[in-house]
């Protein structure tokens, strides 16, 4: 176990209050051999964008480094994997965002995504000075309507930078690989997808994490896997991947810092959002929104409280009260063991985090995120 | 300007992609001003929580430097603000987490809150042991039901603690300073905080920056401003402090990295959420929820694209579709002028932070907080 400050790096120094975000390269390790199962054929990119979705890229390559490559966002991500390092390939997700970082791409071997005309004209006026080809991401416009090329302009795009030497792929990305009733479906993606790229022969990258538990015809050759190796939901909800048997790679813990006693119609927090129904006893926990938890959350979000039971048992209790900035209040009828000091668990083995984001009308995803780099990290 | 990581310090490296928050010393030291002239009376507690509200401490004691004391949450950050040479006074909000920070907090001469029995008997037994006797801020739960004892039980601990020669000070926290139709109201909690100090002769902590803009019986010796130092709103309204004439410290910007030509009836981005109703241009910002801006944020959500007019003027141009990990759309059909490279501003001058916060049902304390480590800060 190692303790730092929860950027690329674990938290190194005092653990003063009592918020931990435990990350679990075994748990990694198990979700990157899911997508092995669900995806034999492909490669795989591990998606690490946003310090590796909020957990800490030290903890993302220990438990990844069976992966064939990570897929980045920022070309110093990049320069720190080779400096740990890592090998293997690595695969800039939206390219480049100024023309001066091509010699430094060319250095750090990184794989390109070409999403604009900008970018081809980047690398069309680069071409000769490469001392290795670049591996291009040729990004379509199949729908989403996010980054990338109509099918209009995509066949051109392919055929200038195949003509300067790159060694090209073809990339898109689904906008509803985790809904079945919203356009553009999956389908209609991979109809547009399939019909630009006629006859122009080149390994192809498709499926995110929602495309790759359940689209297994849109997979491609390099599938992006990313919610699903952090063991959360595409979907936000998690019952969609219970089948799926992930492993949740954060835990979120803290500690309960003070305990109130409440009278009937007693109220909790800011803006009094809680009354008491009767007199009950609440916990004050040490996280709060700027911990990264959602000031969202809705009374009776779900908090594990371990040992909480007159036995001895853990078990939920329901936040009340608005969340604050350093805190948040949970209600402690059913926990009469529970005190100062006691351990929470925030999301984690426990509280699936997708049940907290449902309860916060979002995803996983912008929890994981968000966890603040205030919050010490252990890799485990 | 200085350019390192979003954590205490600002940005150095490379700067890549194109977001950046800047952070205005002038407008910290005007904000704190205009505190001065509302409570004259007052010494000054700067809330320096979260990494300054996520503007970056560096930032923080440049523009604040003539404040009386900085209140933090964790004694690490402490420790960093006496090795930057800071010699006024801290409090630590939340006071200790663990008796064996005792020394420490000795050492580095904070001042403590102290909220509840446990941290009564830390200092009991600590005893005798100071060489200074700690600043004591005992903290009475007048209602908010948070941190803090109960009146019945506040008395008692302050004769304890007066008794073991620590200089005492009376503290207490408004639920509802920014409200005027919830319960307990400020008169509430000031009527039960002055019954239970009477004949306790000390100095008081009492405003938030809430009480301070509106509350002018419910200063206290020391008043403990913080979202309005960083120039947003109580209420998470900005109408509410136009009258007051903060300045935004932070302003974030980033850049269009791709435009997209839609035809009648395409749609935008996950879950397809915002449809085309004409034939439009769109243009994708490089800004997303894993740069702390609100995924909740509703489809017209200002975003202010700079030289956007066909002569030059910079204009508000609205979010289309759902906000992204690293990406947003927004819809540029005033915006002729715009292209990939154009400069946005998410919020700061132009665009309040308070805006984009109520169009996302939150408050700007929680996205100033959320700014995550990846976006690169310069101080000015």
């Amino acid at each position: 176990m190692k303790a730092g400050v929860n950027m690329g790096s674990p938290t190194k120094g005092l653990i003063n209050r009592p918020i931990l975000a435990s990350i679990h390269t075994a748990a990694f390790q198990h979700n990157l051999n899911r997508v092995r199962e669900l995806a034999p054929e492909s490669k795989i990119w591990s998606v690490l964008k946003a310090r590796a979705y909020g957990h800490c890229f030290d903890a993302a390559i220990a438990g990844l480094a069976s992966t064939d490559g990570f897929a980045l966002l920022d070309i110093e991500d990049a320069r720190w994997l080779r400096q740990q390092g890592w090998k293997g390939r690595i695969l800039l997700l939206e390219g480049l965002f100024h023309e001066n970082e091509l010699s430094l791409a060319q250095e750090l071997d990184c794989d390109l995504v070409v999403h604009c005309e900008t970018q081809v004209q980047w690398l069309e006026q680069f071409e000769g000075k490469a001392h290795k080809p670049f591996n291009v991401f040729l990004k379509m416009n199949s729908g989403m309507n996010r980054l990338g090329f109509k099918p209009s302009e995509y066949r051109t795009a392919f055929h200038r930078l195949h003509a300067a030497s790159y060694r090209m792929h073809h990339m898109t990305h689904f906008a509803n690989a985790d809904q079945l009733d919203r356009q553009p479906s999956v389908d209609q993606q991979m109809e547009v997808f399939n019909q630009t790229i006629d006859g122009l022969d080149a390994p192809t990258s498709l499926a995110n994490s929602a495309a790759i538990l359940w689209h297994r015809n849109a997979l491609g050759d390099w599938v992006r896997p990313g919610i699903m190796l952090y063991g959360a939901s595409p979907t936000g909800h998690f019952s969609d991947i219970e089948h799926a048997k992930l492993q949740a790679v954060m835990h979120l813990q803290s500690e309960i810092i003070d305990i109130q006693e409440l009278a009937k119609g007693d109220r909790v927090g800011y803006g009094g959002r809680y009354e008491a129904p009767d007199a009950m006893r609440i916990g004050i926990v040490a996280c709060g929104y700027a911990d990264g938890y959602p000031r969202h959350a809705k009374d009776g979000t779900p908090v594990w409280v371990f040992n909480a039971s007159a036995d001895g048992v853990g078990l939920v209790c329901p936040i009340v009260g608005r969340v604050s900035m350093d805190m948040l209040a949970i209600d402690l009828r059913q926990a009469p063991n529970a005190k100062i000091g006691t351990v929470v668990e925030l999301w984690g083995e426990q509280v699936p985090v997708d049940e907290v984001a449902q309860m916060s009308d979002t995803i996983g995803y912008e929890l994981l995120c968000a966890v603040a780099p205030r919050v010490p990290v252990v890799i485990k």
